[in-house]
């Protein structure tokens, strides 16, 4: 049960509140956002919805049926759209396109990436400067001073960054230069990570993990929506299954199926989704055509020269046909009846 | 290794090929297909090609690296088309539709159907008569009695019928009254039935088995291949995985790498695929923009009513959107560069 | 419901029973066994069993709350245990034990091997004469003649042949040269094979389907004996995962709960489950400490020269020792409290 | 290639030595752990060992195939064997049994469980003060104030801890509490994590991925080793499969594969692996078996009541009865040849 607070309720109205919820032996959450201030409330009890609407100080409470609530549509029915600023929008209305190297590697790289996105009016970048590795011994990424000329060059073109954060020190180090906190496959449900995203003010991309099922993917979300960030993106980007032809089993099925269940944008990775170059511009249309509201892929100058991923990764001709197609895809399923 | 051999080959010819290949230590098979007729040899030694191609009576010569042979698109580069009649088409250049039922359930049902076929120029009707199921106790389908009225009302209509064979016995006793025969997701390794689909001249449809790898759905239609039947059609139909949110995931990853591996069509059943009724549209739009040659799909006036996965059957509306929306998806994947 | 009959029913006795349940709009089923007259109805109504249980020619009536009945625990209590002649039994009380090679190759492997059985007190021989490949240019197996010899050898030397059916022409065909028809994991839920091995008077050996739920073997097992053949036995024998370090993945937390949900002896087959030689004794071993009622394993004079399986086959120095350690494990287990 | 330094090796020698590696463009990692001085070093080209090995400083150098290095035992052929204290062993030659409950409750709670693992010579408890819960409204632990009296209570009575860290700045903040660190299969491959626990001079059990490969385990078990810490322990747990049978599929393949590639302990958690407490039993006797070093599972005085997996954890007569059988067990595996 979602409990929207007035704003300025008082305190002791609050009190009357959560201590009325309390004697229905539901466990509260305070949840303060960017946007409103709600009580989650928990528990098994039916209510009578009516006893507690007419406290004072509550504008709206609806009853959700499952175990996630926050993001929700059963709650919050109208699609959630972010803004990170400059006209660059992600969310319903709007096809999201983010490009990029796995790793950011060199100024020269970041150059020449850079332009190909300004070139192909794609306003996203993504690259990677901390790098989860299987292998103690490969390359994880230049860090911070990698992520500080990221942010210079992109800050002076107008870009905006999509990059990996994989533990709770890093967050606060690198607020300053991100515009939106990746959360990788391998920590989907790192808890503490998605507790300490809560408290941020910056938009945070949650991909689906490796073998997480959707409810789960959901229930990540609703971790860094509970704690107090409304700007949340979901991302297919594959799950692990026994086809061994490609690196993944990219589960197109997810993305209606999560436009159903929450308000969230959902967009996709066919990158590792499919982990095979050649195809990954089929399976990112074919994601468009699902319903996904954007696509996130890798793209490099040269991609067999790349210091990882190369294998999945676009050249800059692949990539400009590929964005000038979902934009042409994108359109007619907005015609669609 | 494929050998074409001159079709009017004479028997001391073909015996001298035979001989030097044997020498080779490579296992020889003779298949007489409705096109041509070939030798399959299977070894390991390196040959010299020039030394078997100056042998009377060959045509030409194929190496092919994979396990699968004469459905290897190594082999043959050019799309298989198929020709079901009455200007009835499958695979490259046209948009294979077949929709219907899961079951065969009486004529008044077979007779909305077909209208609503009619209505929307699907010219292909799939419906089970002998049906799989997991409980001896459920309804096992109308068998030939249903077939054969089937056939009847389809042939007036001029309707093809895909119905699915579970044995062998049943292919001969229904040859004469299905277009397409389709071997069910639980038979794709029943390797006695894709033998003697070998011998017949009429159209397989091969769903992808239930855990099925790519590999193994190739190999499966090279046992019908090498049996002597060239009329084949794969379809990628979901697989199981860990995610209990659908009823299989559909893999669509395996549209654009089958299409790479083999010259045979491929589509794709989006209703098994996801098996939620309101998402099979999205899943179904996605597969022809991931490159699929058709789609089939379960509909039913009533679905709510059927004998069988009514909850992954569209009704007639949503059907006939469906089918609208498909065919402009699949007129703008012609037009993409 | 499972309702057994008097054997000596009248007619009108039985339909006057048969009328009174369908008026409850239950589903029946007759079933004579080896050992009894059965009738399964499947419904949804609250039955009172008091009703029914006063009609003439009732002997007993169960109430099974499972999709499977008649293979089910809460219905017969007491475990199956089959004999098979010449003081082989399978099941509680007994470890049954069967080696053999995966395919019948000749005479003198047949020899060898059965010496070796003979000389380790094992009464059952596997060995395949129709094998189920992948690739239609495989080996397929040494067919009637090879089964026909096989059966000889076995006769003479007192042993149990288990081999495995792949169609149903075949078990007629197969039917007086085998001891136990084997279903093989791709052909789980080959129905009317199921159907036709209900008409048999031999046990039948089902392995879980590649992919297979533990609720579909038990489902598959409810085919064979509702088409009136009580003598089963079901085998675990590795699923398809992501994991590629193993051939399969054996899943001996099914022997538990296959223990408990079914009357039915359950063993276990490390070769397919495991994969690799050098791992096969210790998941065998396991198996048994899990509660396997016995072991089937390949076994082969010089495995490395099997015509099949060579990587997960032991030799007879080492299937010796497996005997012997799987004897002391049973025997433990037996005593543990 | 892992080269073991002489620990009084000057400066200037070692420097010798990495730039004679370097100049064969191998990447070196520099190892201190708590028993020696190591380079490990990563890198393609062919290497004549003895042009290394006669470099001052140099005690042995081993090459290694694996992606993984000091975890492999091609490297270290004999088993580890780690030493908690008090003569606590974990490692070939002793049966490692650990048992709590999921979540310490109350010191009544633990002063009940710890009476029972005194009462049955089990020496390790487990216990969870940090809980990795789906759901950010579910119960998430006592924390470090339950850590501390978990501390002071099993110090008072000799038993020592296992219990799992989440998230890095916790590893400084509960060394003191706790006898081995626990990294759950959500954290498996939380890299930083890993990292941390290098630099820690306390054992680390390494619970399997929920999804993880077996080699992802060895991966991760590496981060830790080449951080400097060699106390390491390895757990099979379950791994996520399609079966709905059992909460998780206990992959036992696993425990002779780890056992061969690692000269780590490795156990197993039964009670996460089948997820069933009936069976639980039958999967910790196997997994011994197995070859197993060691059982984890979960225990309470009143499972019913337990704040969490309740319906995977034995009461205290159920635990007391798998301890007996699991030493028979052991003992004859002991004892087989």
């Amino acid at each position: 049960m979602i409990i929207q607070l007035d704003s300025h309720i008082s305190e002791a109205a609050q009190q009357a509140i959560e201590k009325h919820i309390k004697g229905l032996k539901y466990k509260i959450t305070n949840v303060r956002t960017q946007r409103a201030h709600y009580l989650v409330a928990i528990g098994k009890a039916d209510i009578d919805l009516r006893s507690i609407g007419q406290l004072p100080g509550i504008l709206d409470i609806h009853q959700v049926s499952d175990d996630y609530q926050l993001v929700s549509r059963k709650w919050r029915v109208r699609p959630t759209v972010l803004d990170l600023g400059d006209g660059v929008r992600v969310g319903e209305g709007s096809l999201m396109l983010a490009a990029g190297p796995c790793s950011i590697e060199s100024e020269a790289q970041m150059e020449s990436i850079m332009q190909h996105l300004l070139d192909n009016d794609v306003r996203i970048m993504r690259g990677g400067v901390f790098k989860p590795r299987s292998s103690p011994y490969s390359f994880r990424g230049l860090g911070m001073d990698g992520l500080k000329l990221f942010h210079q060059m992109a800050r002076a073109r107008g870009i905006k960054i999509v990059t990996e954060v994989m533990q709770v020190s890093q967050v606060e180090e690198m607020h300053d230069y991100v515009d939106v906190f990746q959360v990788g496959a391998r920590n989907t449900q790192n808890f503490n990570l998605l507790d300490a995203l809560g408290g941020v003010d910056k938009p945070v991309l949650i991909k689906r993990g490796i073998s997480g099922t959707i409810e789960e993917l959901l229930s990540s979300a609703e971790y860094v929506f509970s704690g107090g960030n409304e700007k949340l993106v979901l991302c297919e980007r594959g799950i692990r299954t026994f086809e061994t032809a490609s690196r993944n089993t990219l589960d197109l099925n997810a993305v209606p199926i999560l436009k159903e269940k929450t308000h969230l944008p959902v967009i996709v990775d066919p990158s590792h989704g499919i982990g095979i170059r050649d195809y990954v511009p089929s399976m990112a249309l074919a994601a468009v055509m699902a319903g996904a509201d954007g696509i996130i892929y890798e793209a490099h100058e040269k991609p067999e020269e790349a210091a990882s991923d190369g294998a999945q990764t676009l050249n800059f001709q692949e990539s400009a046909r590929l964005i000038r197609n979902l934009r042409k895809v994108y359109a007619l399923r907005q015609e669609l009846d």
